[in-house]
């Protein structure tokens, strides 16, 4: 038995409807003994993205839903802080992982898919956000199926979002004009004003439909929308023709146990003969390290601005989801488990 | 003023709801004197196709709306009967042109865009019907948008119709597995029986999605749609991961004032990673010369069955049009307005 405790949040109870706190307990569990190869990680960070809402289903979202009494799945970085696998596994060193939500967790030796091992001294928040799935998301979603031109309209949803903010930027350096849609005039202003967006709709206080005919009259080239639903139609009705609407997330879907909204305005894809994708990061693993060291050059250059929205503590990972679905957050929400205090610059509360 | 008088059927009354004879009157007009480098052209063969249907609204589809009192947009095949332009419209020669649904129509010189002379010999309605618009539709749709690879599954909507049943054939050609989804017994054995269509789908006896788990348990890949509507949803709960979903027409929708149905399976376009894409031949003049030939070359050898379906009389094209949007008909739907009778093989009533 080895000598630490683990505190883990498990799946209560499945989340009918909007998910809620009350969906999750807190426990203390033993830490095993490490087997042979094996390594334990202490988690730093956690990071709180959209898929975790489809595990909480029984049916899961490319992988299985997690078990009632399961600890919660989830990404996050963490430190070796013992091994019986220095050469895979050095002490000391920081891993990406899906840790899942809780202090300590177990690195098996020769992991399929792997886990990577991150370079001494990355942001840990950025490998979750900006460097991690997020970053790469935007930089395929844009660069390889969206493919904006120069001086083409592109709009994306969720703009304050991870990926939304990412793909905006992304997207502006290709030459794009710009537009977001987001939820408040706080997030709105971050867009235009720290980003670089060309203008910014809110969507709870405007009129989307009017705006965008303002924005872009002759309508709209490209829509990467991480939202789906009602919002989606709306942008349907202003596409251009040989539009390309890239379907990344459909988060206003997910939360819901009624059927998802129908689709009123599809003839609009054939009408603009425009084209409408779905696409997957995992379809685009050849592009990994390409996206990654892309992504860290232009962080590093002060070109991709990031923002995380920092949670202290792990108990309040129930928190963070409740608050990824109301809105409730500017930037990447992450939780902070263990280890030196958040980067400053970061808000945090 | 002209000896010859024309008669014409004109829009008489907007349809609201589904089209009937009653939207359309019978009138005979003087024909005018020819102008400066004009020709009349006696028409033979009229081509009934959907997009008629679109004509008849105020707001038109891609071009404006047939005002009310006149002559009915269409595609026609005919002969130059009088001209004052011998070298652009030679005596006897035949034309494809929108003629419209009358007996005679004046051609300008310089039209724009060309009025294409047709090689003499060709048979007049596959003009209209295989060697024009229809299969140049197919032609591009197959295989500059669907694209298929052998051994993928192909699904193809109005699999008897003129675009459906060459849609199929040209999938086939390119090695893939093709099934038909169609509205009656007869349709589904002659698309299977002679056109050599892996299976087809009768939709009003049978369970189409019981169908599809069983002929594609994998999932369809392509899925070439002109239909629309309920169908569509259908078949988007089945498509294979990576899909690609062809909306080439969506006749179910064309017929009706109320709005059309909305499309309640989109997020299997994002969960399948999924492409849905409208196109217009229009789009792709660059293949017509290509598609033109490859298809007289496919029809001259006898790879591509082609089937009409006449009805005799200029006064029976306002019942044509009620035909192509019951079903009640099989092959591509075209009217016999003069000159000698159909061919012999044609399906005639």
């Amino acid at each position: 038995m080895n000598a630490r405790r683990n505190h883990q949040i498990v799946l209560a109870r499945r989340p009918t409807g909007a998910v809620s706190e009350a969906c999750f307990e807190s426990t203390v569990r033993d830490v095993p003994e490490l087997g042979e190869g094996e390594a334990l990680l202490q988690v730093r960070y956690l990071g709180i993205d959209p898929t975790i809402r489809g595990w909480l289903d029984e049916r899961g979202n490319y992988m299985p839903g997690v078990a009632i009494g399961e600890c919660v799945r989830s990404n996050g970085v963490g430190v070796v802080v013992e091994t019986n696998n220095p050469d895979e596994y050095p002490l000391g060193r920081v891993f990406m992982h899906l840790t899942g939500w809780q202090e300590y967790c177990v690195l098996q030796p020769n992991p399929y898919p792997p886990i990577t091992m991150l370079p001494e001294g990355v942001a840990l928040t950025d490998v979750l956000g900006v460097l991690g799935h997020i970053g790469i998301t935007a930089y395929v979603g844009v660069l390889e199926v969206a493919r904006p031109e120069p001086g083409q309209t592109f709009l994306v949803s969720a703009a304050a979002s991870g990926v939304g903010s990412i793909a905006g930027q992304i997207a502006k350096m290709q030459g794009a004009r710009v537009f977001g849609i987001a939820g408040t005039a706080a997030k709105c202003a971050w867009v235009v004003d720290e980003l670089g967006f060309d203008a910014c709709i809110d969507y709870k206080t405007e009129d989307v439909a009017a705006r965008l005919r303002e924005l872009a009259p002759e309508g709209v080239d490209i829509f990467f929308d991480n939202v789906g639903g009602r919002l989606l139609d709306t942008v349907l009705r202003r596409i251009a023709v040989h539009a390309r609407v890239v379907l990344c997330g459909d988060i206003s879907t997910y939360d819901v146990d009624t059927p998802p909204r129908p689709l009123h305005n599809i003839r609009y894809v054939m009408g603009k003969r425009a084209r409408m994708e779905g696409f997957n990061t995992l379809d685009h693993w050849d592009h990994y390290h390409e996206a990654a060291a892309q992504l860290a050059e232009w962080r590093a250059q002060g070109k991709l601005k990031f923002r995380e929205h920092v949670l202290e503590g792990l108990d309040r990972a129930p928190e963070a989801l409740v608050r990824l679905f109301t809105g409730d957050h500017l930037g990447k929400l992450v939780v902070r488990v263990s280890g030196p205090g958040a980067d400053p610059e970061a808000r945090t509360d």
